[in-house]
């Protein structure tokens, strides 16, 4: 979240001049033995998967997950709120631990904005995370790319498997927003430069890989994933895999030692574990099972978030992300704004800082579609208004009343401008809501349910349409996609963030409409199906300005100009 | 160097039996300052480049360069003659230091074969160091490929600096070997993902970065480098670098922790820096000159490696890098074999078990020539033979008694099979020759020279050359050069390695011949420019059966199948 005026310093700023403990510290805090800690400098560590062993049978801490109404371009502050929950709740005396996803560097070069909280609610060394951090994305574009040149070179060498060339699945990847590399033509120049074909290439964390490093459990199921991975379709179109390439065992060592969460901690020293980041439309956009799995064994209470609003993040969280968890959310924190409340009742971006009662009227009602759907996975929650300094005191009661009637419980928060002690009303609702033990999680559809049950209850008890409607092309996939045995897999919906519906400028509630499905794609590795309902960039480009041309390294070699 | 019959077990296992100390410990016996050691993990860890601020006024250890004769499909072993020479100095209770090349991911993924010595006369940890190790080779990947996305960028937004997309020289890199790169077309697509042109893909270690991130000082001379770089050329072809872009910040910031050297330790716990590794052919093929005048500063002797044999990385280390590292070697170490050298005398690699003494007699005008090259710069020398199981006693004998003949010092090494131990007469050899202070180091070219007397100088003199040829290609681009001022930078061939001769079937000594210049390229990032004498390859395929379908992670988590 970014406040336009205030006299909060830049989030590099605070972060620059903030004051860390060793991770050995941070570590301490958590009882994690030393030969459990791999550190990365002196604030960074990588956390051994021998903690998961060892504190196997110890009761996990309750996970409070933080979500949020479609997200506008005001911006809702989910990351700001998530640290400073984390924060809040060490304040209170609770040995809280938060998980997130750790950022790509596209994004960060790209448009003005990392992916460390903001304000005084920050992950540290912020600089570092948005950078290489400890290089587990290079990581998996390494494992990416290496498995895209043995099918190349596999081809080159006779290809024995007869894959077809025009039907190769797997992309290349690079971290970085690259348009001009969105599709290209490889393999030219001759007979000695391999066989030409069509490709392109995708950003880092659309990686089926990503997908499969933050869904494994633990090593040998990461490998079990890695082989189960489709790269193309043989002469008889039938599916290839990583597996009849050779090349788990290869993939698995690459990511070894990226598959090791990444402690840090933040601003108040909460300790933090930062570990994957998978797009939260063709994937599930959260961070790592093993992150998550490892911050409910180290502390009494984790907070974690999921991608874009609780349409897409929550529910692939609920139905993608908690099977492999083994476990389940106690209390979702929905992320609410003013501002977005404004502009989901109508209000232009420039329009925000006047005070409109009668569209935050109209805009409440996205807030609380994802109320109810939270409600319906059986799970308690609250609210939480992220103030912003062009909030008005009407605007502000407006959306507490309106709380109030429905008998919602909901907290305002400042986390931004005052770090923890601005959420510490937050965190005693949400603990509040934990000790009620009202928690009676159940997923919207079963396992055993078809990919077209499973998208129906998604399309109408997530997003409130009347229905699905499958185009021809789709509806072929599905056939295949069944007839490989695939038919039971969990859908992951790749779908705008911006909109209940799949049409980005339908705000709001919208109300009478169909989803379309387009296109299935399966995600073998992973283990769901991506239901496709418009054109879904996986390779951002980068704007004229690129936030890179205001990067450097100041005399005391300290990085400048990351936002 | 691989032994084919021997009792000594594999590297790989050798390397995971041994017992590492510490980092910190390896650190505290170079009296490293606790704040200056930035540990990756327990046995890594990135030093400050405040270690050579601290340390300015120090005198620098005297430098030992290890280089060998033209290179054969029968191994010389000059990385392994490295790691055990510096062991050797160490069991003599000598301060050393070693400095190192890292490797790339390319090669250790394609053919059999990692980078870091071999037998008992390794650094460690060899899988990290063979695989992600610190990440350095990654932050040069991304700093390339930023650079390539803010070109087509700049051209997909209006194209203000009128780049001619026929005439952008920067190319994109992965550190993997990916044949299907080497040509490809961009940008395919439609108006909204860029301009279409030709692009091509070179493995990482190829990138002029890397050989700027070897050549800098400092990260303010990093920086100056990075935005001297010629990207392309405008549709005046006049050049438009990286800071026409305004990128050169970005790209220092992508480039700042890696610019720190990373230190290791060898198998009998002697240190090593290792730290950059650019190609030998289109660059100068010697680790950071930042590496380097550390070990300088933290030991009284640094036993470092150039690549290929002495034509091309003795060569280069004393043209390219020793004005930027501001020191030169005291004594060179030349390392033969009895198998190389009968390969230069015309054995056939399938015969090399037979003895033939005859062969030898041939095959050691190869080293007689570098020898004489190593005197024309007025430098001491040891011949390093390296033994192997496969040599005879007469054989053995045959070099004795030529070098005794010649008066030219030699010591028989087993580094491989026995550590240290096994290079103790190769190090007090080397002692010898640093304590006659015999070296009077002179360039064989002047800075003032013009580009063809310097290669003229190199041909005739390092090669053994008549004289060389430009052909008409090269004498344009020769007269663009001077044209933009670039006429007094120092030259870098890009020639085969196998042969004195730009004719790779050319073994042995070579006589009345002519080096042809096909191209000249600049790199002004770097500092030199490149003189092409055939076709080099800068992006590696893969072999029908990549090393990588052998790698994998046993079930404690520890890599299997690297060599």
């Amino acid at each position: 979240m970014k406040h336009t005026k205030t006299v909060v310093p830049s989030d590099i700023e605070i972060a620059q001049k903030a004051s860390m403990k060793k991770i050995f510290e941070i570590a301490n805090g958590l009882d994690i033995e030393e030969e459990e800690l791999e550190p990365y400098g002196r604030y960074k560590a990588k956390l051994s998967l021998n903690i998961l062993k060892r504190l196997h049978t110890k009761e996990n801490g309750k996970l409070i997950l933080v979500t949020a109404i479609n997200p506008t371009p005001a911006g809702e502050g989910k990351s700001t709120v998530t640290v400073g929950l984390g924060q809040a709740l060490h304040k209170l005396g609770k040995k809280a631990v938060i998980a997130m996803r750790e950022p790509s560097l596209g994004p960060t070069m790209g448009m003005k904005g990392g992916a460390t909280g903001g304000g005084f609610s920050q992950v540290l060394p912020m600089e570092d995370i948005n950078l290489h951090f400890t290089g587990d994305l290079h990581a998996i574009t390494t494992a990416n790319n290496a498995l895209a040149a043995m099918i190349d070179n596999h081809i080159h060498q006779g290809n024995q498997l007869q894959i077809d060339t025009r039907r190769i699945t797997w992309k290349r990847v690079v971290d970085l927003n690259d348009r001009a590399l969105r599709k290209v033509v490889i393999g030219l120049g001759g007979p000695v430069q391999g066989v030409p074909r069509e490709d392109g290439f995708d950003i880092t964390v659309a990686s089926e890989i990503m997908a499969v490093f933050c869904l494994a459990k633990d090593l040998s199921d990461l490998k079990e994933r890695l082989s189960r991975i489709v790269v193309a379709y043989d002469i008889h179109k039938k599916p290839i895999t990583a597996k009849d390439l050779n090349v788990e065992g290869a993939l698995t060592l690459l990511l070894k030692d990226a598959l090791q969460p990444n402690l840090v901690q933040t601003l108040e020293h909460t300790p933090a574990i930062i570990h994957g980041g998978p797009f939260a439309n063709i994937a599930h956009g959260c961070n790592s099972v093993i992150a998550t799995q490892m911050a409910a064994k180290l502390g009494d209470y984790v907070v974690t978030e999921a991608g874009f609003g609780a349409d897409l993040g929550a529910e692939k969280f609920l139905h993608i992300k908690t099977p492999s968890l083994g476990f389940n959310p106690e209390v979702v924190v929905i992320v609410a704004t003013i501002r977005a409340l404004k502009m989901h009742g109508g209000v232009s971006k420039d329009n925000l800082k006047e005070e409109n009662v009668e569209a935050l009227k109209n805009g409440i009602a996205n807030l609380k579609k994802h109320i109810e759907t939270i409600q319906s996975f059986g799970l308690p929650f609250v609210v939480a208004l992220n103030e912003f300094v062009t909030d008005t005191e009407m605007e502000v009661s407006f959306v507490l009343d309106w709380c109030r009637e429905h008998n919602i419980p909901i907290s305002l928060t400042q986390v931004w401008e005052k770090g923890g002690d601005g959420g510490v009303a937050l965190a005693q609702n949400v603990l509040e809501q934990i000790e009620k033990k009202q928690t009676a999680f159940t997923p919207l559809y079963k396992q055993e349910d078809t990919l077209e049950q499973k998208l129906q209850s998604i399309a109408v008890n997530v997003y409130g349409a009347k229905g699905i409607e499958l185009l021809p092309a789709a509806k072929k996939q599905l056939q295949q996609i069944e007839g490989e045995g695939w038919g039971k897999l969990p859908v992951c919906m790749a779908k705008t963030q911006y909109s209940l519906s799949d049409d980005a400028k339908k705000l709001g509630r919208p109300e009478d409409f169909v989803i379309t499905i387009r296109e299935l794609k399966p995600s073998v590795g992973a283990g769901f199906i991506v239901a496709l309902t418009g054109s879904i960039m996986t390779m951002p480009g980068l704007p004229k300005e690129p936030a890179a041309l205001k990067m450097d390294v100041d005399e005391e070699g300290k990085a400048v100009g990351i936002f």
